[in-house]
């Protein structure tokens, strides 16, 4: 059995995060998705409630789980039993930073692989940063995002408006 | 079961191959090399001596067959039952035609999945077309290539000089 | 009035050309569709097979021409009053040799500018080159090309394999 | 009439910028420089300094006008009927994250195209940034800013050092 | 006789960096390797640390020297008599940025080069920030860094995380 | 004293290399250009052609020689005792190629440094091959190419289309 991460900081989960999840199971016997507990980086929302929307969206997939973890991810990942890494990958510049990340990650356990998935044309234009600024400024997510995270965003910016 | 393909020229094997063929295997259950018959570029190696040496350097591996293909790579696969394309990345130019050509062959085949694995430090500079420009200049491949394709290539080399 | 030049090989058109020139053609007076005569490349139609498929293909949109031109495509532009030439971006290392053309193309002659275009998502994979290996190996190119290309493309291999 | 947007933070002003500026005005009936002006970023000039610049370099431009805006510039554009974004290109890494833009604008409004155009050679080292950064560490930025550009930086670095 | 500048933040200096300030030695007479002292980027170690651990690592190597600077990097060559800059390139992100600070610098003064060296493959996934990053998650930096760097990494996040 | 080569197969001889053969004399003792005899490639002028051309350009420049070889460019510099060979970088796609050639050179002889220097902006859009092209079509090489090459080029292209 095969136990495969799907690794991220999912600020907030979209669409192309959820084409990644499904066709990672079509893979993959069990797919962990795993939101990193102490990036450095200032979220939008919190580890909890970015969980809470992997869970939802996740929840009609068998075979999907949704963590968080700390530390190095392939602790975690030794920890947990995985094998795999996986990443979906859009861009050039995507592609340089994650084999960097990927070699890395090999130096610290080689036990643990990394595969990326190449990222649909429907959603090669989707990033969570640019979903987070078309709703920050107003503007409509639907279609880029699953439908809680629509929600939760226009809560974020109606508070952070008012 | 999953059955994955590790398709590619071959034109011959180097030892970025055969670790990209290792890594498939700690990955699927199955792995079929094969070699495309009717690719339009002049190779070194004909199809058949191509498959020679994948056979003999392949025969340690448990779970991994050679075969060649002709027509689309995405037909073969449905023929033969695998679902899966492994691919290495070892350049940002590597990636962009591979990209292309996952992007096309899930615009041809919606079930079938191209995964890449990057390419291991010590064989990112390393590619059949250096290998043979090493070989005939005259350099040694020894470290590059395995036992008997360094016996081809000088034999190669030999009867084209002479 | 602003005349704009898309010039290109075009062996064969493709949808993604086409959803180039119908941008053009918002973007400018009148446009004028134009394959280069004397290239060295080995292509698989005619020029005249070309522009065939093209005028057939431009006929129902207002304001496109479709020509050939011999020699500098800046000489040709001077000649017929264009001074705007579009290109479509899909790539990378479209990007890098498309970016190298444009500045020569400025230093030949200031007046005439480039403008790029960024290719659509859903024709982000597709070029002429994947659209005839497609062909070339019994695959379907329908939705990648308008239907005169598929039928050219069909009676082209019929033609080379028997 | 075709109204274009130049668009950008023009933190400050570059010598780069107003080439891209003069060229879209032979492309164009008239154009728009506009400052964003809910960015996140931490600018070293205000928006009204940036327009104040703005206007004074780009005055003798005849069609050419500034403006700054809220919101999606998408937005912004069909309030003011213009219907192409212009964008200058400069290197891989500005044309990855552009395309990004681009197809997102699309697909937030379909009517609304993005042109990218090559920036000439003598500009092709020159942003906002690498201009501030030299400002700041005291070296001499003539002929990469306008003249007012130049006073305005001798100003504002003195404050800051004083 | 020659010498070169191997300027950097070095925060800390890695295993990659030495091997870059080794092969300038072997290139040009001296070897003079800088720390810029207001850079705004926030550091791990301060000024003097890393100027500490760089003697420390660089001690053993002749013709070596180690420093700091302030303000334009083409003054202080010219100062102390430097007439080449030494950098290192992993990959293509690396690569733009350091052309354009490159093609900035001979602007700047036009009797300064700037020389890349091509990062050997055992360093090529190697920065200062992934070193950092596996430092503060708790992972092993042995193999990637200097004895002492390891130490000092040490002492800080255990610092930080009492 | 260091000797470096300067390699390339100069087909023909642009102004771009001719700064790239200035700038590594500032660099090193003595320059040495060199033109790959076994190239498998199909020039449009003959060695003893491209040599000619790169003597007399080279003629005024002192401590610069001029030769062929054949073989591996590392058995070349072994036999000379060169230690370094110099490569202009223009953009990304050159970058990779280069930094592979550059880290299999090292593979096969550690003793010998690649270094790159960045390719002056007025150069950035300037290669052999577009020099050939432009000539081809008729426009002018003004500029571009050395005053012999020019003449060399008008030679070569009256023959061919008479």
């Amino acid at each position: 059995m095969t136990l495969a991460l799907v690794p991220g900081s999912f600020d907030p989960v979209t669409n192309g995060h959820l084409d990644i999840i499904q066709r990672a199971v079509e893979l993959f016997d069990e797919v962990r998705v795993v939101v990193a507990r102490n990036s450095l980086k200032t979220p939008l929302f919190t580890v909890e409630e970015r969980l809470e929307m992997l869970r939802e969206v996740c929840a009609p997939l068998a075979r999907v789980t949704v963590d968080s973890f700390e530390g190095l991810l392939v602790n975690y990942a030794l920890e947990c039993g995985a094998t795999v890494i996986v990443k979906g990958l859009r861009f050039v510049s995507d592609f340089e930073y994650e084999l960097q990340m990927a070699l890395m990650n090999r130096r610290l356990n080689s036990a643990i692989e990394t595969v990326f998935l190449p990222t649909g044309a429907p959603y090669s234009d989707l990033s969570s940063s640019i979903v987070k600024e078309i709703a920050r400024l107003g503007g409509s997510v639907e279609g880029l995002v699953p439908e809680i995270v629509q929600q939760r965003l226009r809560e974020k910016y109606t508070i952070q408006s008012t």
